[in-house]
């Protein structure tokens, strides 16, 4: 069979490393797509010394490659917003199918791709965008097609997840982790994108999108990020036998669905707390199969090329019919017409478990204040820590809570930060037992 | 668009479990599909209290569901051989396409059927076989096409998954936590397919032919299963920072193809570690990705129909079009002409580490004398246990040595068992470290 052309946009990090496994592995990926993937052209504004382009037709515009009239699939692996929006747009009205690991550009702009890709009969593919190298979306999307989904939570940014590893591992400081993580290249130089959550809900509403069957609506993502976890908190944690991850969970209830981003209490027995480093997990619960979970690189030039290059080969195996679109972009058909039967709910009305770290001086009189503030919202402790301390210093009060509505909590919270023998703000982290429930 | 007709074959766990996810989750099911997937007629020896059957066509012949016209996909889930093998066959020469659950006929008669189903134009989908509702098939064959495989190791057993674990948390002997699984219903009266690792080496004989792109090879697999692992195995591997599991492994190597299934120590920190009782997990290498796991129930009624009813999805997608086979059987096209350039390796070829347990009578120079036959055998120690005995008392030794070839230990293990001053046989457990080596 003749064989799919390919133009790459972009030959960065993920560029290069698409080029790479494409030529490296090129004997296998035949035999599976039967037929040949074959480089046409590449895009890119600087030479990527880990890619050898002899005998490659390059350019320095992308929109060359949208218009290539020998280019059957775009590769859109130059990031950002509205350039990378641009380029696949133009490549869709051309007729090109679109392979993408752009998850900002999905989370945002999807549903007018999506909509333009219909339109034209052709492809647009994202594992990529989720979790690098981790075939999730696949998984979610085929592999657990027959199930309804109640939840799907994730460790979905390595960055994150580097710096909590650490943190714990060795007792330090956020900062601290961070500045290393950043001379080790694992965090970028601005980090707010990984740290504050940001990417983690980007990935965490194409997941949602496709495990419910919903529009993607990323401005409605509740997104909390690490910087504010102090090593207290890990240790605390660690004592009542949970470990803090930094999970993107999204939960179906009967007031609609759970779209969120913070750091969260899980138990340790839990495999996802068994995620180290700058590794990836995501568990997802299916009505049939019950729990599973997908673990494996979620960044780096070569884990995040091998998603690219299986919907390369996803590509190659429908392009070969005339059927060009077999797996809706989503999961399910239809989306925008049934999807919005489906709120995304306001953070305020989810409902979880809560832990609770309070500066108190230690006065006699502060814990039962404090125990009548959580009863009267209707809030029940499951465990509570109160270190000693020399009268009339400040002491912290760790606080477990039993699940209740995220109102009443703020609520609860505000009045005990008005209390007088409170000092400074109450520190809450939401506890996940993800469990079965 | 018109509904996908199915015939369910066997309406025992798996069948009744696919029969209710079907029935139950038809809405996203069609949604998911582009089409509604409906059960045309069901063949069944007894009735499943757990179905409704009321309005659908039975028979007790499973052939009258192979011939039926106006059935598209025929679902075997009668397990076994020969009747099995003779209803998928029926099915595909009469042109059906086929989902199986069946392990044991599609590592046995995999080769026959793909080839009969090929030249019929038909899919055969097997998703549930392995790992039941883990979407490690099309993870495999999909979602990693773009990697050359370099591993794959799996806990793929989960009756032999929870004997071990009793084991290690209670500190209890095989026989005994054996008759409580059959008291349970975790393992059959007759455990042998469990324990002694058959079942798991037929799901190691399909992951490795996925993954390498080779034929199916059952009749090569090294088979050795559980019922000889010891408690006191259990508690020194603990000591030494590993955990015993039994593993389906298969490697590529320069020589060929590892394949064997076999007690295995796996370091702790390892996620395959963390994975207890039933569940089930596989961890897959691929040299772009690096290495990848997926977890979840290796079996039961409604975790196995997840993944039957994924094919079908696949089926319901591929079928909306006139290209009958988009994705080859086993992952890789022409594998008949290709595969037999990577031969499955004899078990004596193998290279891995060893765990040894000897009792030796605790006299001057016994220790000596086995260290310099693993030395003349070429084997080096990495730690060495010898407990305190009584002179003249029999005493355990627990080695633990590098890496060698399996040729060169059979023969140590033959010398030190004819030393005078060793009792009885050599425990050997394969230690494999599963890092990215």
């Amino acid at each position: 069979m003749k064989p799919v052309r390919v133009g790459i946009c972009g030959l960065g990090t993920v560029g290069g490393g698409t080029f790479n496994v494409l030529t490296r592995n090129a004997d296998e990926i035949t035999r599976r797509a039967g037929r040949p993937i074959v480089i046409e052209q590449v895009a890119h504004r600087s030479l990527n010394p880990a890619c050898d382009l002899t005998g490659i037709r390059t350019t320095n515009d992308v929109f060359e490659v949208a218009s290539n009239p020998d280019v059957d699939v775009v590769v859109e692996l130059i990031g950002g917003y509205d350039l990378a929006r641009d380029l696949v747009l133009t490549a869709i009205e051309n007729g090109k199918h679109v392979v993408t690991a752009n998850k900002a550009l999905i989370a945002v702009h999807g549903n007018e791709i999506f909509k333009a890709a219909h339109q034209k009969g052709v492809i647009v593919a994202f594992e990529a965008a989720v979790a690098g190298g981790i075939p999730v979306i696949k998984s979610l999307r085929e592999g657990l097609g027959a199930n309804r989904i109640s939840w799907v939570a994730g460790i979905i940014n390595g960055t994150g997840n580097y710096i909590l590893t650490h943190m714990r591992d060795e007792g330090r400081a956020f900062e601290d982790v961070l500045a290393e993580a950043q001379a080790l290249g694992y965090a970028e130089s601005d980090p707010t994108f990984d740290v504050e959550g940001i990417d983690a809900a980007h990935k965490l509403t194409i997941l949602a999108s496709i495990a419910y069957g919903v529009p993607l609506q990323f401005d409605k993502a509740y997104t909390e990020g690490i910087s504010r976890v102090t090593a207290e908190d890990v240790e605390q944690a660690d004592n009542l036998g949970y470990i803090i991850k930094h999970l993107g969970i999204s939960k179906r209830t009967d007031s609609g669905l759970e779209l969120r981003v913070h750091p969260t209490l899980i138990p340790k027995e839990r495999l996802l707390a068994s995620v180290h480093g700058v590794k990836n997990a995501i568990a997802v619960m299916g009505d049939a199969v019950g729990p599973t979970l997908y673990y494996g690189a979620g960044a780096g030039a070569e884990p995040t090329a091998s998603a690219v290059v299986a919907d390369l080969l996803d590509v190659a195996r429908d392009i070969s019919t005339e059927h060009r679109y077999r797996t809706p972009y989503l999961a399910f058909g239809g989306i925008t017409e049934n999807g919005e039967s489906l709120p995304i709910m306001p953070m305020e009305d989810i409902i979880t478990a809560y832990y609770l770290r309070l500066l108190a001086v230690d006065r006699p009189g502060v814990l039962a204040r404090v125990a009548s503030i959580l009863s009267e919202e209707g809030i029940s402790i499951e465990a509570l820590i109160q270190q000693e301390a020399t009268e009339g210093e400040l002491v912290p009060i760790i606080l477990m809570t039993h699940r209740t509505q995220e109102r009443n909590m703020n609520e609860a919270i505000r009045r005990i930060e008005s209390l007088a023998d409170i000092a400074g703000s109450v520190t809450r982290i939401r506890v996940e037992s993800l469990d079965e429930e």
